[in-house]
């Protein structure tokens, strides 16, 4: 990958910011322009240098990009996307950061045009419980998984100059199809998401919640730290990712009741063998990761 | 509370272990007796003066006891109150730390005759993921809830006993019924738990299970974090709470099948309800517990 001249973070927030940040540590970026709707996150991501100016969706700021990430919450990504299209010069590659990919590149294929050549559609698995340009931080990508799901439109150039980047990061990229992407993040990532959400709502609807609350300890606490996360941000995702969520939601429905059929039967070495064998599961999974 | 000349522990692992150690540095207790089947964990309970002396389920051990707690396995307990009942001393105050307490109640009223008047179920709500002497700690129950389940037949000055000893410890003890108790841990430990391995082993047993774990990030693993807790401790509790487990398995199946419902039909409002008031209720929680 050639220097990046000028670089365009659209929603400078976590994941922008530390994108921006990264890039700079590596000295893969010329100028980096960010774009936001809160005066204030913008105001921040100058005094912290993640940017060097603020910039508008607008010819001045996207006509000669080298590249544009779209960073901001998925719901905006519609709105962005059309005011983009007419902008873009001829030259600009563009890519995103969302949690859910069929959705996206419907999205880009409605509205961007001729210009779909050159977006390429991304997801970086990291983040943390924390948001906005004051919790970037450079070495958020750094031996993180970032996925890519190009385009069969797609300028392989494009391709290789948003791998290029993420790998300067420090991400380890690998290529997905769209589907592909939703089903296993639907199973690694939303699917927990909804099942944490789901049992803190029932303790808190239930009519001795206070008291059941105050007995939850630590296993509690960890199961349902992503019952902290953001529910709009949440909300999108499951509405984007509906399909591969619900086929989700269903085998874990069957899996419940198969462990619920165990129990009532009283077969205890059916619930050993289960038990042991997930744990057994996740350790290997720990070791491989480490 | 009078001091403990003589404490007899059985079972002396991170629980039992932290016992002693707790009203050791309290100045509560005077002898400390291990029992244990494990000769390797007796002589690390005892270099490291968790226990004075090795002892066995005999009367020499037992009958001048002041108090016998019982922490070993749950799944060992029908043998421990066999052998203990003929053993007992008229004045031998005798409490457990089991995670389920209906089950060990009938068990003691079975087995304890006369004896019932002075065993009072207990459970305290501590723990991590180690086990064993060399794990146990003082401070493993500081601020930590105890749950003491008192039966008709206990004499008050031994449901006073244990409840003095328990706050020597730094505990925070409250009572209950021990149907009650089985309820309240059914709903905010045990369903977790059941959840978890549920997760993990679908995941485990789907064909693509290699791809799907590489992609799992830091919100799977703190989910699935009592995943890997001791399989057959867990097997134990799910059998001796079946009851009051199933029932919180078939709510939470209406809770997940209200969700489903809802993502569904695409209610971005009431999916946005749902989220923001389970991360809502557990800020409350987190906020309340600290």
């Amino acid at each position: 990958m050639a220097r990046i001249e000028k670089l365009v973070i659209v929603g400078v927030g976590l994941i922008g910011g530390s994108f921006a940040l990264a890039l700079k540590a590596a000295g893969a970026v010329g100028r980096v322009i960010g774009v936001g709707r809160g005066a204030q996150n913008i105001r921040c991501a100058l005094d912290l240098k993640i940017i060097d100016a603020a910039g508008a969706l607008d010819a001045a700021t996207l006509a000669d990009a080298g590249l544009v990430l779209l960073s901001m919450p998925v719901g905006q990504m519609p709105t962005v996307m059309r005011s983009l299209a007419p902008l873009l010069g001829g030259r600009t590659i563009v890519t995103d950061a969302g949690s859910t990919k069929q959705d996206v590149v419907e999205l880009a294929r409605r509205e961007l045009g001729g210009s779909i050549a050159r977006f390429v559609p991304g997801h970086p698995i990291a983040g943390t419980e924390k948001s906005g340009a004051e919790a970037a931080f450079a070495g958020l990508y750094r031996e993180r998984k970032v996925v890519l799901t190009p385009l069969a439109e797609n300028d392989p150039e494009a391709i290789a100059w948003v791998r290029a980047a993420w790998e300067r990061c420090g991400a380890r990229v690998s290529e997905m199809k769209p589907e592909e992407h939703d089903a296993v993040l639907a199973s690694v990532s939303h699917l927990p998401h909804v099942l944490a959400f789901t049992l803190v709502d029932l303790v808190a609807r239930h009519e001795n919640a206070k008291q059941l609350f105050s007995f939850a300890a630590g296993g509690f606490r960890d199961f349902t730290r992503i019952a902290s996360s953001s529910p709009e941000m949440w909300r999108d995702i499951c509405l984007a990712n509906r399909k591969a969520l619900l086929a989700e939601i269903d085998r874990y429905r069957g899996g419940l009741d198969e462990i619920r059929a165990i129990i009532d039967c009283g077969d205890a070495k059916a619930l050993d063998a289960l038990f042991s064998g997930a744990r057994d599961a996740r350790e290997r999974w720990l070791k491989d990761a480490q």
